[in-house]
């Protein structure tokens, strides 16, 4: 890039459309970082919580760890290790070099440890991976994070994520789920942490130039279960979107927060008869993948 | 094609991708009317309420009166000639043609008799064309049938618009038109008629396939005030997505119509100090563009 930032006269590492606005590395950072504080400060929540950090080792949930370091202070990392062979002991491997770049406390649950793999509950199971392993992260994180007596679990969803999930939460009709459509939702139900996506208003290109401009290591090998799924479709065009209008990403996840406040839906939580954890049904999904 | 109908023998004019089948000419005619008459049927409309349709001669509205035509009792169609030069000289020519198929009866409202055109209002305002139109259109169209004791009146937005519609209200956060994504809206105000949007559930391949298989002529020509706008490459983007999961815009806009409910926003009507129609604010959208 031969142009200069826009705020000194360094060299430019990344244009950031949106604002129409060329940085060097160091405001780069600054911006990236500003875009994590944000969501603590439309939230008032103060940088003292002690707060989880979900980290896979890739590309999302490590340039998390690395923002949320810079101004938290209460910071513990949480990783799951799926059993997924190879796969998962470089996305343990990673994770590690983080937590000791960063100082941070790694706590890791391994799935194998209490009588589970994802492999074989797949085996188990006719469902979608990915369907099956968001059901087990969400409930060992939020298990976790909740016996650990944390305040708060942070998780890695970028705005093009969020943007996607919108389409695929109104393509599938489960309309309950544009209640959650927000950065920070507070604790509201027993045996539960707060939730928070620090990167909300952060796109997947301004994630891969943070990590990019600073060396940081993350585990860029796709996990072998992923799928070519219909998700990746809509990611590939809310992009040619994006592209044609620069800031449409931002704009349409600023509505969804909106609109999360204007969906009145009554959500009648039970407590799972297995685990006591809350559940929509009489069993929760999770003890139902590995009863 | 050289497939052979999956209802009949003859041979299919056109695979339908999400019923996941072929249809000859009159099986395809079926299940095009029937589209039409499910929005009736969900409501519960009689087929013999006075129905105010509004053609402006192009492939929606056109098929949407070759479809009402089928089983409506008591039509009468709508022209409004925006002035648009031999645009709107073809535009009226082609409505005539089609009523006098139908034996419609044709009401006309000349925009210049009232003392406007469109090239008119564009010089004095600085707006979007299709935004200014659209305004225009939708004021008229509702004057026209209220005062001409409509009970309903039905306009020719496709599957492929509400989608597009929907992902452009979220993007411009203007969430309170959530609340309309429905083929039916009762009368809720004073000084209204109640709307009916008989091709939400049919696509724009399908709309011209009736077409083109029976041969109706409409308006292909575009208005040359229209812009190769942002709705433009939703549209486009959509349809990427319906095409690698045939079905997708169908479920899409179903949702939609749950989502129209759950959306709880009150909304204050209050009648335009100038014209005494329906307005969110002390002047109407119309009467500030015509002022």
């Amino acid at each position: 890039m031969n142009e200069k930032c826009s705020k000194c006269e360094k060299e430019a590492v990344k244009f950031v459309e949106w604002k129409k606005k060329y940085y060097c590395k160091e405001h780069f950072n600054q911006y990236f970082i500003g875009q994590v504080r944000k969501v603590f400060d439309m939230y008032k929540i103060p940088s003292d919580k002690k707060i989880c950090v979900a980290i896979s080792g890739g590309k999302d949930s490590v340039s998390m760890a690395y923002a949320l370091s810079k101004f938290c202070k209460n910071l513990e990392a949480v990783h799951i290790d799926l059993g997924i062979g190879e796969y998962s002991r470089k996305s343990l491997g990673i994770t590690e070099e983080i937590c000791k770049n960063l100082g941070i406390k790694l706590n890791v649950i391994k799935l194998k440890e209490i009588g589970y793999t994802l492999p074989g509950l797949l085996q188990k199971k006719k469902m979608i991976p990915c369907k099956i392993c968001g059901i087990v992260k969400r409930y060992l994180l939020n298990k976790f994070a909740y016996e650990n007596n944390f305040e708060i679990l942070a998780t890695g969803q970028n705005m093009n994520d969020i943007a996607m999930h919108a389409i695929n939460t109104i393509y599938s009709s489960y309309l309950i789920g544009l209640k959650n459509f927000k950065p920070f939702l507070p604790k509201d139900k027993e045996k539960t942490v707060a939730l928070i996506r620090p990167l909300f208003f952060l796109s997947e290109d301004e994630i891969e130039t943070f990590l990019r401009i600073n060396g940081i290591p993350y585990l860029k090998e796709k996990c072998p279960y992923s799928e070519e799924a219909f998700s990746t479709k809509i990611k590939e065009t809310l992009s040619i979107l994006e592209k044609e209008k620069p800031g449409f990403l931002r704009k349409f996840v600023s509505s969804l927060i909106k609109l999360s406040d204007l969906v009145k839906i009554d959500i009648k939580t039970k407590s799972c008869k297995k685990c006591g954890f809350p559940s929509l049904n009489d069993v929760c999904s999770f003890c139902k993948i590995v009863k």
